[in-house]
């Protein structure tokens, strides 16, 4: 910020800094959406991983173990890829812009990282259960995903924080196609249907569904465009017909032995289409980000120039009158619909004041639109929160307490929302 | 944010940044307390100000001209330490913690600050309407006013937003006893009631009122008694006597001219005695944030002590085994409800997880608390723009765009708020 020849900042300097403000708050933006753009690589080859440790441990080591190696190159590169653009967010001179929730999400994941070669160790010597690995996998991809919720969440450009909820939602529902793939192929692998199979299955896809239509309320045309492109692609027939397979069985069914083999290319291949819309967004993100910098920028300039025409303040100046200012704005407004005359120095009165008021009604209106965005990843966090309690407190699985809370709230006749924030607000009643 | 000996931060270094993160935005926070309370200072002796100023205008300039110096000096040195405070913040370094919204109302402020010179040497000169000063001084409160206003909205403490939340709406409450006392005042003056007064001073008397109501759902139970005692203090029953006589008063009605004398001491004494409140909550917030910070500093060194018992993860270590965590808390739970296995270096694996999810936990639990806190400003915030609204385009006073939106939630048995939010929503469809 700027000091005037008194040393002492001035108006116009505290306006400049509000402007600065944003600039340094989208350069930083723009570093998270690099961020989040290798995560969403690096959970991509961390599925991959995921399924073909799956594969190798349930073959006994006997296939997948080459295509093991070369996915495990591709994670390790983009684990590399993601701290590097870790290190250049440069969370250590930027502690508090980053928040302490992100940083406490980024050590999770960051912990869990870490330890991925012991994984991987064991599962070469065919020292873990396939169940088992799948959970680490599926741990720090969430953990990975929770770094893009509040990286989403802390975001204060509304359109940028409205690409990342969609970016969060879309990743997260292709997680849940990658856990419908694990699923799907333990249930062919055991040659029969039954036990938890079917409402598993069913459960996974309807999740996916509700990720993607949060995704489907805040994406760009062109991602979504890719997206429908996604949907017709003609590799979803076999994946629905296989899916129909599992969600129809129960204990007598047998499964041909062939099956799982193409479930899990179905599958995949489903998961790397998906890709195609991440990268999309990816791009878009990058696009918004930039522009919006240059925007922001341009304005500063602009601004800059505006004050520099604006006569300095000068004391003693007699030619005072009273300055009536048409524009009824948020200044005063928000607080008190006072009446707007100013009695100061004409022309700086006049123009600098209408410079803070354009920018406050500015700064409200990014406000307003950015609680619309937050309200998805809010909504989201309060039924998760909530199902988590059923789980806990009533021993369900997640399903069943999915199926609970949507039970009530349809018999009630109320928002799945409003249901789970009551049962959070009254949980202590209960436990 | 330390680093490890390979360069690359970790896990741990995440956590601990996340808790360093805290200490800052609360040493930021104290520092932004220091500046509210020199606001409270200043606002009250502009207020002073406005109704000498006031005074000395309606009497020509007979009476109040040597009580406007002494006044005029406490501003003056209350002026000089706003800046000071200002200046503590170092809004230059700290330009993206103190955020758009905020540096533009302080720039708002500072520069009506900047004028009032100009606008003393016209009360000097009497070359200036009392009605026209009285709005110079309230906008300049307003204007301080919304400063608190966001600094309360920003402050990401939730004990710390409660009471800046009691503070802004006391200091609001107050600000309207102030602009009650000019009313009645210049009524009194002019010998006779009639026109606005009566539904003025009701107005303004029901608005503090609902202020006091927000300041008590959030205040601390000390500063609550020191209200409580001040509402029990003998000189409210001469204001009430005054305030009946305005308020019965009409065209007809002639003021017994030694009332005004009377009507301005009664209110002036009202006003001191609301001050006491204010300091009361100024020394609570002091004590709020240097306990906060300490406890903060506490945590963080109990975590690193914590931390550094903790065996550095070691690569090739072969005793793994599968750590399950008991507590179901929120890293996995808001994001999937997934089951909690940790297949990690048991000893870091759980003693890390562990802190990294009662961090998590902790934060949660704040931002929950801190949407409570923010409610409150934001249903503010949303009447007085829905009354603005009302104001700007059916031409209505800032009373009657307040009758009309009671009336109408009152008719519709709903709340203020939501007839206020969809008014906004449908805004457009009627401009």
């Amino acid at each position: 910020m700027a000091e005037t020849s008194a040393g002492r900042p001035d108006a116009t300097d505290y306006l400049i800094a509000s402007k600065e403000c944003e600039i340094q708050i989208l350069e930083q933006l723009l570093r998270m959406g690099q961020l989040v753009v290798c995560i969403s690589h690096l959970v991509h080859t961390l599925q991959r991983e995921r399924g073909a440790s799956n594969m190798y441990l349930g073959s006994r080591g006997e296939r997948f173990g080459s295509e093991l190696q070369t996915i495990r190159r591709d994670s390790d590169q983009h684990t590399e890829q993601f701290h590097q653009a870790l290190a250049a967010l440069n969370l250590r001179q930027n502690t508090v812009q980053a928040g302490s929730r992100l940083l406490n999400r980024i050590g999770y994941a960051v912990h869990i990282l870490s330890d991925m070669e012991r994984l991987r160790d064991e599962v070469g010597r065919q020292a873990i259960q396939a169940e088992a690995a799948t959970r680490v996998y599926t741990e720090l991809v969430q953990g990975l995903l929770a770094v893009v919720f509040e990286a989403a969440d802390a975001a204060v450009d509304p359109d940028i924080a409205r690409l990342l909820v969609a970016m969060f939602h879309f990743m997260q529902g292709k997680e849940l196609t990658g856990q419908e793939r694990a699923a799907g192929a333990a249930a062919f692998a055991s040659g029969h249907g039954g036990g938890e199979v079917s409402p598993r299955i069913q459960h996974l896809i309807e999740a996916q569904e509700r990720c993607f239509e949060v995704f489907a309320g805040f994406v760009d045309p062109a991602s979504w465009a890719v997206w429908r492109q996604c949907q017709q692609d003609t590799g979803l027939i076999e994946v629905e017909r296989l899916r129909r397979l599992l969600c129809t069985s129960n204990e007598r069914t047998a499964f041909d032995p062939r099956l799982g083999q193409r479930w899990f290319e179905a599958m995949s291949g489903r998961i790397d289409t998906m890709q195609q819309v991440e990268l999309c967004l990816a791009a878009r993100l990058e696009v918004l980000c930039s522009g919006k910098l240059s925007a922001a920028r341009d304005s500063l300039a602009q601004h800059c120039s505006v004050i520099d025409l604006l006569p300095r303040f000068q004391q003693g100046q007699d030619d005072a009158f009273v300055v009536f200012c048409s524009t009824r704005t948020t200044v005063e407004h928000e607080l008190t619909g006072a009446d707007c005359y100013h009695h100061l120095s004409p022309q700086l009165g006049r123009s600098l004041i209408e410079l803070l008021q354009s920018q406050s009604c500015r700064l409200q209106q990014m406000q307003d639109e950015l609680n619309n965005a937050r309200a998805a990843l809010e909504e989201r966090k309060v039924v998760e929160r909530a199902k988590g309690l059923l789980m806990t407190h009533r021993r369900l699985s997640e399903e069943e307490a999915h199926k609970l809370l949507r039970r009530t709230s349809m018999e009630q006749g109320r928002r799945q929302l409003d249901v789970a924030r009551e049962l959070i607000a009254l949980a202590e009643m209960w436990t």
